[in-house]
């Protein structure tokens, strides 16, 4: 076999996914992609904010000698300050540039944060539904993802993560605004979560990290906001990228930010810096490191996001679907009408609409919509929604 | 504690060089920049090319419509396209855009590859002296990397690869021109290096691939020219980036080619783009994909690093040095005049120049000085090399 074992079993099991979008191209190919109504992408369909656009040129037009040279591992010094002191302003935190790391994106900074605290073996407790990809990152890294239900509302479920940490556990991950639910965990619940790694990481002698996998911290609605981690448990790491915050997934640009509070955080940095490096990320790229350090307070107008999230919800209502509408990020969860949600995926592309069932997050019953895509396709499959629901009822 | 044991181990084992930058750091503080002579980093000094700039500008300028979203994991498909035509052009070869996956920087691209196709314990055979940044990636994907010597020369010692190469052999690393050494390995070599592979892989009953790292085939001197492997070699794989030959290593920018002639390539490169986005690169940084696919045939001024390598080589050989002069690259890998080269590097540095021992390259007994600086930085290292030479004969 010239693929390595289990890399040909991963991309065998992801291969249903696969067919699936290779299915998509074919419908689009056929109808024409304005007669596809496709929810099954993350990929942001507003611009990057003009301020980024002017930023982006004006240092390009600058062209500062060395611009394009490596950095330190961890990232430009002012880009780093920047971060920390955004951070501390918007999270009432006291971070310095030694607490942050600039990567390649979340991915990035996740693989980065296992490969340094994952000794072989090692579990990392993470709520389902999940981002199927945290999967894999933990194995990349000698790790076992260790999978829990949540709550029906999507809330953490703390009994659960209770009985699920044993003397392996190393980390927590948690992800909210949450992908696929859009769920934002809420500060009581990692108030309680936080004690209990406490507790627990006491009992079995060992730090237990939580990380928080974070990049829909600015699109969130209704005068919600995410409670910051490193306030409220000091093993804490955040992980996170500008990717939807600015609409800039395909540049590649993120960060790590460390508790400084944590005990021995010097020693975690250095490992968090040289885990860099040697995944071969080497550094963050250095225009969008630039780009990103000039834009004080920046982001995508979260109240186009907020329509389509209404438009959506709204039509899928009166077509006679219940659904809880999110709290954040641009993905519903919604509820299948029949408990079969790969079948009721199929029906939908029979609509020339696609999403992706549930069971690809580890949750049967739902299909995941994201609505980051033009109104008029939101508007433009609400008759196939309609259509999809009236035939789950007679089958 | 806090960081994984084995992260833990390396990063005590790379110490010694970050003390030794750290000393640099401090020598500088101390000196004033420009009174330090810094040959220890391959950081180009070369800007890059006006064509790049050019381009870049104009991208910014035209302001695609989701220029910065995501794309497929292996990249643009006319970037692809372009770079395979490139190669064609340039080595005579057949590919087409489903062979090349980009990636983030060389180092991106040999993570991918080595996570495609290494099961646990198996072993990459790479000569000394390396990149010792290898050994990590062969380690980040759970394989064992086995050094093996070169001749005096820094050509391939073929007997000892024949020797090394086992039933647990998958990966041949080659890197030419090389860093440290600046050799190039020539045809015949590559040739009888093939057949090799292809005798040892017919008794295990296994493909033994041959990966070839060259980022550096574009900075070559005296009319040299870099043999092809794809055109030598049937389970052959190339991992480079642009990061020397348009001088933009912190873009992190890169691509991997895989041999149209490769049984089951299409497996691999399945397997290829998988990792590209499981191990969190997701995608090579979308802007400078679209850079480079503009440049044909540019690279950064070879004469200018030749002219620098020629008054280095000049320098040392007149200052009573004994030197091979480098085929390519910006390294010059000189052997010490005494022994230890831990001991000479810091003869070095009390002349205020800083270099990289040899021991860092897993080849002791030799320094590596980084060419890629001014003029006035060889120029006024020289009377520091003079005086550490007649110090290490009185020693």
């Amino acid at each position: 076999m010239v693929v390595a074992r289990k890399i040909n079993r991963f991309v065998k099991q992801g291969s249903f996914i696969r067919k699936m979008f290779d299915e998509g191209v074919e419908l689009k190919m056929k109808y024409g992609t304005q007669n596809v109504f496709d929810f099954s992408l993350g990929n942001p369909n507003l611009e990057p904010p003009e301020a980024l656009k002017k930023r982006l040129k004006s240092l390009v037009e600058e062209d500062i000698p060395g611009m394009h040279m490596y950095m330190p591992n961890a990232g430009y010094p002012e880009t780093r300050a920047f971060v920390a002191q955004e951070l501390n302003q918007s999270q009432g935190l006291e971070l310095t540039q030694q607490e942050i790391v600039m990567t390649c994106g979340a991915g990035g900074a996740l693989n980065v944060i296992f490969r340094t605290v994952l000794n072989p073996g090692d579990e990392v407790v993470i709520p389902a539904p999940l981002f199927v990809e945290y999967i894999y990152y933990v194995d990349n890294a000698g790790g076992v993802a260790k999978i829990i239900k949540s709550h029906e509302d999507f809330s953490l479920d703390l009994e659960a993560l209770d009985r699920a940490i044993n003397k392996k556990t190393r980390v927590v991950l948690i992800n909210s605004p949450n992908n696929p639910t859009g769920k934002i965990y809420d500060e009581e619940s990692i108030r309680q979560l936080s004690s209990i790694l406490l507790k627990k990481g006491k009992k079995y002698g060992r730090e237990i990290f939580l990380v928080s996998d974070e990049p829909y911290r600015d699109i969130v609605y209704d005068e919600r906001s995410v409670p910051s981690v490193i306030s409220l448990y000091p093993f804490s790491l955040i992980a996170t990228s500008y990717s939807k915050s600015l609409s800039v997934p395909g540049e590649r640009i993120g960060y790590i930010a460390v508790n400084p509070e944590m005990k021995d955080r010097k020693k975690i940095i250095e490992g968090l810096v040289f885990c860099n490096r040697i995944l071969g990320f080497v550094n963050a790229p250095a225009l969008m490191q630039r780009v990103v350090s000039g834009l004080s307070g920046v982001h995508v107008d979260v109240e186009a996001y907020r329509r389509k999230r209404d438009l959506l919800c709204d039509g899928l209502l009166s077509a006679g679907y219940s659904l809880t509408r999110p709290e954040g990020a641009f993905y519903l969860f919604l509820k299948t009408p029949i408990s079969d949600d790969v079948l009721f995926t199929d029906m939908l592309r029979q609509k020339r609409i696609l999403v992706v069932p549930g069971s690809g997050f580890r949750c049967p019953g739902y299909v995941r919509i994201a609505y980051c895509v033009d109104d008029a396709t939101i508007t433009g499959a609400m008759e196939g929604f309609k259509a999809a629901l009236s035939q789950s009822r007679q089958s």
